[in-house]
């Protein structure tokens, strides 16, 4: 049994992470912060985890998190990387799900999230948290950087494409749908009920913020190096609650047999489904669960591959995946608390 | 380990059997039967349960559910009641889901289902399956009539009343309002996507079929004979998936704490939530779990005392009640495979 | 051609009056004002209106309502009562959508708002603007104040038994259900897409602001003199964009033939439709129009007469009810600019 | 006045004809026919209707349609391809809103569809309805085919790119997305209420219908003659009503400025609007109305160009699109009836 804080509770990914640690048999979650909500029974702001959680939201100022052996920072970018290092001292693990960490290139990083990076000697450390290519990396980590949602769904629709020279890698198109819960729990005006229901948009087209943070994962593969990628990415806002559906599109170069291509690399993978040939695979086949679905066409036989890949933001794109990520740090198994079957319908 | 037969898994109510029974560590699935899909694998019609279950759907006729300890009719009215007598000689348990058993005035039944009965002598055994009226006489049944869906949520907003004489027993109203899966996976023009989205109706107004199983079932309580129940129940198709709220109005002709009696009513039960006073619940607070959770108000302190109930009509009103009736029937803990946490958002 | 000006045209009610005044062949819209939006075209904040306006939103604080013949405050609660003197006393006339002048029991007005009245001598003077009722007074009024959304809905259902004596009046129930638009275009938690959508809750059941307005519009009908009315009314958030179901409840008392009290009544209305027996009315039928449409059942012949009642919140509930205020007050055709057919699917 | 008939109304694009005609100042609604509503009223089936339209669908075995000056075929494939030549030669003129005359190629056709033609002579003559297109022939042709709905929304944002040579027309993806009523008022599994809410997918990804009349429609172009145009079509089913997205990518080969190359070619178009620069254009800016609204953008200046399209499918993709034809047909203003406000939120 290990103790597990929580950063940051009271966000979409924050009350996903609770729903599955309730079902983990091997962790207690022992403090979870809040300036704002502080004092508040978690159970009351929400109410779905009445009978489940008998704690409440503590103010950070009152360092309840010390005595925690793995640290969970739900939490927009800029907070964890301020306060990872004083936790990593004081003995804890850290899987962080904001963008703080994601990325080698400090750069790049800067010039997107327009900030001065508080930690740089912890940005360079840190692991990026996808297990299907950093699994290794991961089970020794101390400070594990959670992918991004869309970040998740084009890297396993890609990896096999990039690891490889069938397509050409120069010009990869990724659009991408998400549900709306992707935009956390928070209020702006195009997620209003009235404003984002019976309707549907491209958004961020001028460029969104994964965009580097998968270009960068992708060009670090092993097989991918010496290899220029490009990519243009469009993401959508869908009026759904959860699940990313990624559409890939690839220029073939070379033949070679695609489903086995796909069926190869992720042979072995508990969270990572190749369909059969000619699957259109749905979001809500993993509505709740740390699943990516994938599924390889190549539409009248023409030169163009086309991937289509299903995640739930939520879990496999964010809280999921970092109890996936914990399970590997503390040598759990790989599955353990996350292994739901989907609600469908 | 006990065998589990399912008759009629390729509707709603029998997927979400599947969903739920994945997680009971005390059941293994052996056979689930279709004419018409017969030798499809489950998990080819429900993608959602790929690496789940391997077995196929398999034709009725090859006696696929002898051996198997207990058998839930997840069909439409009128199967159970010609199969069940078989299955019972044969030494099998059975939940019914269907309206087959769950009455004992077969004059009543008749006229609202327009058919002979088939085994009238199984319909007097039968056990209505409300464990929060029933739970002795369900541990000890061999066939369980599972409620109906809004029968569930009305009955347990409505028990406390009942049982006592504080409000107009004669009067009683029940507006109910359940999400489109309550209608099954069969095809029908109002719920269509495009008929039954950003709409709201109400529907069989002038008579809704789990009326009569409501009355008997709170008529024969013990706390209720010899008054007369007198009900208008009028249901309405709500643009959601999952879930029903029924809101019951029921005139107050003598005075008493209303939030205490529902307290004490329900007092111990795993799966009856009574939320504190202001309440106002949600149906996602329950989406996928077997609770119902219940608020009693008072509007402006007038004689018309409101009862709120939520409940997922998949789980609590159909197939998480058949579980926790198995569970009653076999000795298991009551609460065991069904104690998953409300998916939210 | 009269020329118009709106007072808070960036919410919901704003923007739906300028799609029906550019329908409208008698009407300019001259001045739209905002403050937070001065300068802003009208069709840059919604550009769903490109090619129909070419006005900008104006600062209040330059006058540019001075010139008008009519002013609708699409504003919240407290805008008009400030503002409607001057106004009114440089010639224009005034509808208004907020509850500013919607009663004549100032004590209880105050009680429910929560604040003293800025302009008690317009209060009185005010004419309450459904013109089921009040027609002949509204075409002679300076200042109306258009009804609220339940309270069109919830009236039209309950005129023609208050108007009688069929009924038990001390004991209504109406049950209302309102899409998420009859918030408004603002920010809240509570009508965020992912907190709404796929679910249902009642809110504000200890007691909702129309509920007042209803109570003294109803009680000062001439057939409904000297009895006491009592209403319970619950509202209900339902996951659609537009449109209000009321499910009205009321105890017969003396037998009638209901449905042809509710088609005499309605005789000759323009946007009241009674449906023939049997129907059961969605909100749909009348999306984007500025009908009400009723049903008049009876459940199973028992002495509870239930009447359903459907409207677009937006249009009969708000902005087309104003212009049918308009067209009276101006004496155009009362159908004039209104006649849209609803959007269906 | 002219006399209109519609064959098939009893559809998705046939009730949304009617309201559109609704609105139409010279045009009277003379017969609409059903073989399986015969008798039935019109305002009985759409509610919506009532006091609209006072006829009822008649069976076509009794000629109802002679003496209509156009007829409208709401029908699926394969309808009007039969009784077109009968009505031509009895003085109608006809809008298809099916795929029977909307190609040339008669072998492509019939590979697609999977019939032999059986008007082969009329194939030919028939007039592909895209006005931005063939206005001109349009306004001679006494039979149109009118475009399908993804085929409308992609060519529009193909056209400028088609008939230039900036682009490389080789290897064109549009990425489709549309409303759940583009799958038409029948019933299919895969549309149901709770299979297709809350959920995305991709379809028909081997394929779609609508790629052969894209392509040879494109193709026929002055500008494009003698390029061969390559283009992937991967469309997903949105959880929403109404409206398309298209989203194309084009690889730019050749520098110019694109936004002004679309703003060219669609000058003085009454239902094409180039919106400005950085615009991300949403479905319901243009839900009920026959506009087509079209963003260019250029994401991080690279070498894809990316344009986004958005329509009411079943306006300017199917009944607006088809009266607007018929303006044409008969020298009435392009868009008398058919210039309505986005119904927004």
């Amino acid at each position: 049994m290990i103790k597990v804080g929580i950063v940051g509770g009271t966000g979409y990914t924050g009350v996903e992470l609770l729903r599955l640690l309730a079902a983990h048999p091997q962790v207690e979650v022992t403090a979870i912060t809040s300036r704002s909500e502080a004092g508040t029974p978690v159970a009351k702001m929400f109410p779905s985890l009445r009978g489940r959680y008998d704690i409440a939201f503590t103010d950070p100022a009152k360092s309840p998190l010390s005595g925690c052996d793995v640290v969970f920072f739900a939490t927009p970018n800029g907070v964890a990387m301020s306060q990872a290092r004083a936790l990593l001292e004081g003995g804890a693990r850290i899987v962080d799900f904001s963008a703080d960490f994601r990325m080698k290139d400090r750069a790049t990083w800067e010039k997107w999230y327009k900030v001065t990076h508080a930690s740089p000697e912890l940005f360079e450390q840190a692991v990026y948290g996808l297990p299907e290519i950093n699994r290794e990396r991961i089970r020794k980590a101390r400070l594990v950087a959670n992918p991004g949602c869309y970040a998740t769904a084009i890297q396993l629709a890609l990896l096999p494409l990039v690891e490889s020279e069938f397509v050409d890698h120069a010009h990869l198109i990724a659009d991408g749908k998400s549900g709306v819960s992707g935009a956390g729990r928070k209020m702006e005006l195009g997620i209003m009920y009235a404003e984002a229901t019976d309707n549907f948009k491209a958004y961020a087209v001028h460029g969104h913020r994964h965009h580097p943070e998968i270009l960068e994962s992708l060009q670090s593969l092993e097989g991918a190096s010496g290899r220029k990628l490009g990519l243009t990415f469009v993401p959508h806002l869908t009026p759904m609650v959860r699940g990313i559906l990624a559409t890939v599109y690839a220029r073939i170069t070379r033949e070679t047999d695609f489903q086995a291509l796909f069926e190869k690399r992720f042979k072995g993978e508990p969270f990572v489904d190749v369909l059969p040939p000619g699957s259109e695979p749905e979001t809500r086949w993993v509505r709740g669960t740390n699943h990516c679905r994938i599924a390889v066409h190549r539409p009248m036989d023409g030169d163009t591959l086309v991937v289509l890949a299903v995640e739930d933001n939520l879990v496999k794109g964010a809280a999921g995946q970092a109890i996936q990520n914990m399970n590997l740090m503390f040598g759990f198994p790989e599955t353990q608390g996350i292994d739901q079957v989907a609600l469908l319908p």
